[in-house]
């Protein structure tokens, strides 16, 4: 199944594509309807009302998540090209919902940056409360996977130690555009799945998730571990190489270019790099 | 003025302190009373219901804000006493609003962790919205202080570049008693108070807020230029030196301590440290 929030007449709506047709599914957004126990056969069982998909937009896949935890070097061909060791802990930081935009918004670039800098990645949405979960209940904690760009001010990044002043901007981390359930997916819930960036139509990263140090079920069990995950959160599991700040010469987004962060048999965002006013 | 989320028969009120009442502001937390935008009238003006403040337990101070921002490294003395720079940017961190407890709720002491430390900080409380705040701005957007007490697994913390880690467990971080406004506190918006923790009576940390380097308002203005701060937000200023990371021999809780974070004019927090189950 494909899961979404559209925006429909000026509000938002946890949808069930199908088709040509996008099925209400009765909830505000994808969050909400991810907080029924039986969303699953909800979903499946759900008929309408439908209407037509054409000229739709979609809101951010879910708008308001308790979390987005997002994982540093993850991909094992990029952590050893850059001659680092394989490390036994993934690294975490998080993002604030107001990052958050949809699948073809404009990504705002803040005035205050120069290295404004994309990163392909999968992502995997939480469909069931846990803690604490073993390896079983980390797998039916996920109820499927998207694609989120993990847009990145670098200048702000490593202004200190802490990475998350250059992951925090307003309006900069495209997340959708839908929510695919494992079960449409090669790997299930450790799907194996090409991922690309493109930069005005340049293929900027290519990789394959099923290159992933630590996998989506490694992550739930992991961070379930110390917080809580609940129904609509979302773990970026890391990018593969390819930024524009590994680029010699480094490579930064200045307005006006389109960014396309796509994952096989998921979809794609497509966003236009807008400037913003300020600063 | 004095105000806090109650717990009152089986759910949580945003009340005012008026003495020894409670005085019931119509909302069911601060986080819901901070959105209205006359709070400061109409809690000047609340007069009732009111009930006895004697045996009700306070919930965390906003028990779900849209962000808690964390600031590493802020108290002057305790920067140049370790033989640093002072920084030129605050260095940020979050937590997820499970961390959050209530003034004298037990802290869960996860099993997983054999250093788990303290850090009592000045939190700010945002009292309205802003973005790319000016320092008036900043100004007028601070509701008024509470303590927090970070408590952080040290092991997690270092197992990664990232701290987040150490900083996210269930459970684990006080936050209260009350927000008291600047209008109430020496130095008002950038309050000059002194802080203490004790671990069983014994004094840990003692510093005064007037040392930070980044006071109240810079954090607000410096924050709210990524990102929108939203009212009932927490951003934790930092803590001063003592913690029991940099003690020689290094000093860890362990199970069964009472630890006390206070901070003139503005009230204590007083927390067992329990022993979770897990792990």
């Amino acid at each position: 199944m494909k899961l979404a929030t559209a925006r429909i007449e000026g509000t938002t709506r946890a949808v069930k594509i199908d088709g040509d047709t996008l099925v209400d599914l009765g909830h505000a957004d994808l969050g909400a309807f991810l907080a029924q126990e039986d969303w699953r056969e909800q979903a499946r069982a759900a008929t309408g009302p439908a209407i037509p998909a054409t000229g739709v937009a979609l809101a951010p896949l879910v708008p308001r998540p308790t979390k987005v935890v997002c994982v540093g070097l993850n991909y094992k061909n990029h952590i050893q090209e850059m001659g680092r060791e394989l490390p036994k802990h993934p690294t975490l930081f998080s993002k604030f919902a107001e990052t958050l935009i949809g699948a073809t918004d404009a990504i705002e670039r803040p005035g205050e940056t120069e290295a404004f800098d994309w990163e392909v990645e999968l992502a995997v949405v939480i469909g069931k409360q846990v803690r604490r979960a073993s390896t079983a209940e980390a797998e039916a904690a996920i109820a499927g996977f998207t694609v989120l760009n993990d847009i990145t001010c670098r200048d702000w990044q490593f202004r200190t130690r802490e990475w998350l002043q250059g992951k925090n901007w307003e309006s900069t981390t495209p997340v959708g555009p839908y929510l695919v359930t494992p079960d449409e997916l090669p790997g299930g819930v450790r799907p194996t799945l090409d991922v690309r960036l493109l930069v005005d139509d340049e293929v900027m990263q290519s990789d394959n998730t099923g290159d992933l140090l630590f996998d989506p079920v490694d992550l739930v069990a992991y961070i379930s571990t110390m917080v809580t995950l609940n129904q609509g959160d979302i773990i970026a599991t890391g990018t593969p190489g390819g930024v524009g700040h590994a680029r010699k010469p480094e490579r930064y987004l200045t307005g006006g270019e389109t960014v396309v962060a796509e994952i096989e048999g998921i979809g794609r965002l497509e966003n236009l790099v807008a400037k913003e006013g300020a600063a």
